[in-house]
């Protein structure tokens, strides 16, 4: 298997010739048939419709090629296999083995790293359980009612997104079995609003840090513990840990219970862990969090096919080059018609800047074309009455990621004017990807839509825990493979290290940089 | 007075020589003295540090220049006196006089504007003076506990962020009077989810609509309304609106009062009338909203400076249209070191998109060059641990805007590790200022950090009312010379249009496209 920089490849030269030359009016195009047509299966019962990209066959036939060359899906399955794909830390990146086995087993050091991931999972799965049985009170005597998390980054933004995903769904469903909060940034009015709001008799704090130590997260487990300990509590009755078996967390009395990832499982990927595991089983049960598991597993099952026609991570990843390298858009929107999907646009601009805001090669080789984009998004309808002016007549096209659902979580809904609240969304989000991809002329400038913005949609029946996870897979799976188009290590942050140092050292009251002494006193430091 | 497109005076051409031979290189230049010197005063006791920007003297030469040429603060005092500056919908525009008079006085068929303005805001003043006093209770006879604002774009963005902006200020000052939530979305789990999780019996709802003719309002009232019903309450004992004296929501006995708003206050522009003043003083008491317009009317004042050095919105402004035109970046990222902005940058990039996303100038007239960028933020320091990847090592470099305070809101805070949480906070924000600027050279391409990359940094003891009303107002200002010189309108939405008009063709169930029936039908419509 080759890793070759994208530019080195036969297929970035065929695209780059065809883009000079690329005259595809898919303003005109767009019609019932392509509408049709133009769709890819997803697990979780969703669809991914690429209509209204800026794509034609001969353009398909292209990002196959592409696909073919960088070989992308034999990549993959290195991944799946235990390779060392995070060249810069040297570490195997198994994420989609918490979720189900698509590859040989990985083993090391006679450990079979998917059985200690799959007995993890039983183990916080067991734990939330026993909480709802009511084996683990708090240190009062009182069953617990409300859970916290206490963690940043990838401990917070996935999470955190999942949990609101799925609350509405879990109220209707009768199965809300906790109210959820999270605690992250080290702003000390965060941390101390959630402590006035959470009934600390009965809440219970999930503390999660891979390392043990990260800054923000300590300082938080120890704000907590102090308020804890004035209202009376016990702390080690009230707070588990989520972290590697190696860190100070591990095994520690200070904690109910601790359980365990490694660093096989970026920040950024951790949702399927304990790191969303826990609080969601807590929240939900644990059996939603397994059919959560259970799309995305499928959806890694589906991210296999050479085909990529058939495979839409893969697809939509590939037509996200095509726009970032060759139509020269710089960012991508994430439009979730779902006011559940509130926080989902965040989650992704973690997971894909991140993950590609990459200028060096998987080797650390500097590299010449441009990587992952902006991502930014807001629900719809909301976002039509704010920055959708922009997208619609500003003077640089933003491509777009539509998503929808035919059901609203609740079933809860009023009729106006002849249709429900839920109809009246989906026609508007129907109604903004034909008025971005056709536009429409008018003899007043100020009125003339211009069209020919591109977008894609992603929609199913519901948002369920199965079609959750799928959508969840098809993005981490999405990013991976653009990675590997971009030849770049989706899977560390070197550039996250700087700051952290400069922090420490005006902590440490020795900066060593007159700036930063100077910055530091305008704030009072 | 001249209406001139930008690239057409002669500031735009020394721009673009200079831009061509720029090499102030602010890496090396960014030291104490500059820190101290780069500054400008801003109202509320708040201060501009433009310090890490690539901006030199020679540059700051040609941006006072500009502002000269195109005559910005001329403009603005047009603005100010009542000229028609919503040139597309021949409007005034006056959200300034809400809070302020730095005009002459805005009579329009013998009515004086600020006088009706002032009036509203007593009458909305006294109304929340006389919630809080117990005169107006729910139709069950028990008080007010929460109010709910009903509302979406400007009626929404805005307000809620300023409630978050202020909650825990409130708290710990002990002004907070009422919990305050908001539905906004058409989706009918975020009305039912806020529904199910409000007191009705004690919710007082402010239903807030400039024409009385929003969609998603509508239906969202009605939704509130049949709950209200279902509850055995009287909706007109629990509801106020806010409106425009020509709707069919004004002087409607179907609520218990009605406070008006005018054409001449844009949605986004709103916070500062009875939109956000109704709900904000229903929350923490009429003298915390007056607060709060007193910020915003000092900056107003200060924004009135001819010399660039002293106006920071101005700066602000010109160094936005250097970064975007002449440095070639398409998007900037608000980074506010505080949870309680942790909605202010999604109110940012409706204010900000929404005005300057434009294509054609003030006369309708199609434009040769970029307007208003792509804009996104999270609060730091989450934001560290997510996209901050992306902005330190990404192919394309973001300019920053960040926000800090010298004391936390609630000063409820922990020591660890020698330092509280709030010094924490301040050391990783100056931290970011200086990495994102220097950079570090390593031998190993991945650990490199080219620096380079601009920011700018809002800072203050506190945010307080006035603060915050200082803020608003600098980036509405800001938002305002940015338009006056690209020359478009930056008051009119004409983008949001095609969509409204696509929703109702479908919801009548005759699109006459076949594509947007096509997707209808994948949508279950």
């Amino acid at each position: 298997m080759q890793y070759t920089n994208f530019d080195s490849t036969a297929a970035y030269r065929q695209m780059a010739d065809y883009a000079a030359r690329f005259g595809f009016d898919f303003k005109t195009a767009l019609d019932a048939e392509r509408v049709q047509q133009c769709q890819a299966p997803m697990a979780g019962g969703l669809c991914y419709s690429w209509a209204a990209k800026a794509v034609d066959s001969e353009a398909i036939k292209l990002l196959q090629a592409l696909a073919d060359e960088q070989e992308l899906i034999a990549k993959y399955k290195a991944l799946l296999d235990g390779e060392v794909i995070n060249t810069g830390e040297k570490r195997k990146v198994l994420h989609q083995l918490l979720r189900g086995e698509q590859g040989q087993p990985v083993i090391e050091d006679g450990k079979n790293i998917g059985e200690f991931y799959r007995k993890e999972l039983q183990r916080f799965c067991d734990f939330a359980g026993d909480v709802h049985a009511g084996k683990f009170k708090g240190s009062t005597g009182r069953p617990f009612s409300t859970v916290v998390q206490i963690g940043i980054g990838g401990s917070d933004l996935g999470p955190r997104a999942l949990y609101l995903a799925l609350e509405n769904w879990a109220v209707a469903e009768g199965k809300k079995k906790l109210d959820a909060k999270f605690i992250s940034n080290v702003d000390p009015d965060d941390a101390s609003a959630i402590m006035t709001a959470a009934p600390l008799e009965q809440s219970l704090f999930v503390l999660v840090s891979k390392s043990g130590t990260t800054q923000e997260t300590l300082a938080n487990e120890l704000f907590v513990k102090e308020k804890l300990k004035r209202a009376g509590l016990d702390s080690s009755k009230h707070m588990v840990a989520v972290t590697s078996e190696t860190s100070p967390l591990a095994r520690n009395p200070a904690y109910l219970d601790s359980f365990y990832i490694d660093d096989y499982i970026g920040g950024r990927y951790s949702s399927s862990s304990a790191v969303g595991g826990c609080i969601l089983s807590l929240a939900f049960g644990p059996q939603v969090f397994k059919d959560f598991l259970s799309g995305a597993a499928e959806a890694d099952k589906m991210a296999l096919d050479m085909d990529i026609l058939k495979n839409a991570a893969l697809l939509d990843a590939l037509i996200g080059v095509w726009e970032r390298n060759f139509l020269n858009y710089p960012y991508t929107a994430v439009l979730p018609y779902s006011q559940a999907l509130s926080r989902f646009p965040a989650h992704l601009q973690q997971l894909d800047m991140e993950s590609n805001g990459k200028r060096v090669n998987r080797d650390g080789q500097p590299i010449a074309y441009n990587t992952g984009p902006v991502v930014f998004g807001e629900p719809g309808t909301n976002g039509q009455h704010s920055f959708y002016q922009l997208l619609h007549q500003g003077t640089s096209p933003v491509p777009l990621q539509f998503i929808g659902f035919t059901e609203s979580q609740k079933g809860d809904d009023v009729t106006v004017d002849r249709s429900v609240s839920q109809t009246k969304l989906k026609a508007n989000l129907v109604a903004q990807i034909v008025a971005f991809a056709k536009g429409q002329s008018d003899s007043n400038p100020n009125k003339d839509f211009p069209g020919g913005r591109p977008s894609s949609l992603i929609y199913g029946k519901q948002l369920t825990p199965a079609a959750l996870g799928s959508l969840l897979a098809h993005f981490e799976n999405k990013v991976m493979f653009q990675g590997f188009v971009w030849n770049v290590n989706s899977f560390d942050q070197e550039g996250v290290q700087l700051g952290k140092i400069l922090t420490k050292k005006v902590l440490s009251g020795d900066s060593g940089d007159s700036a930063l002494d100077a910055y530091s006193k305008l704030l009072g430091i």
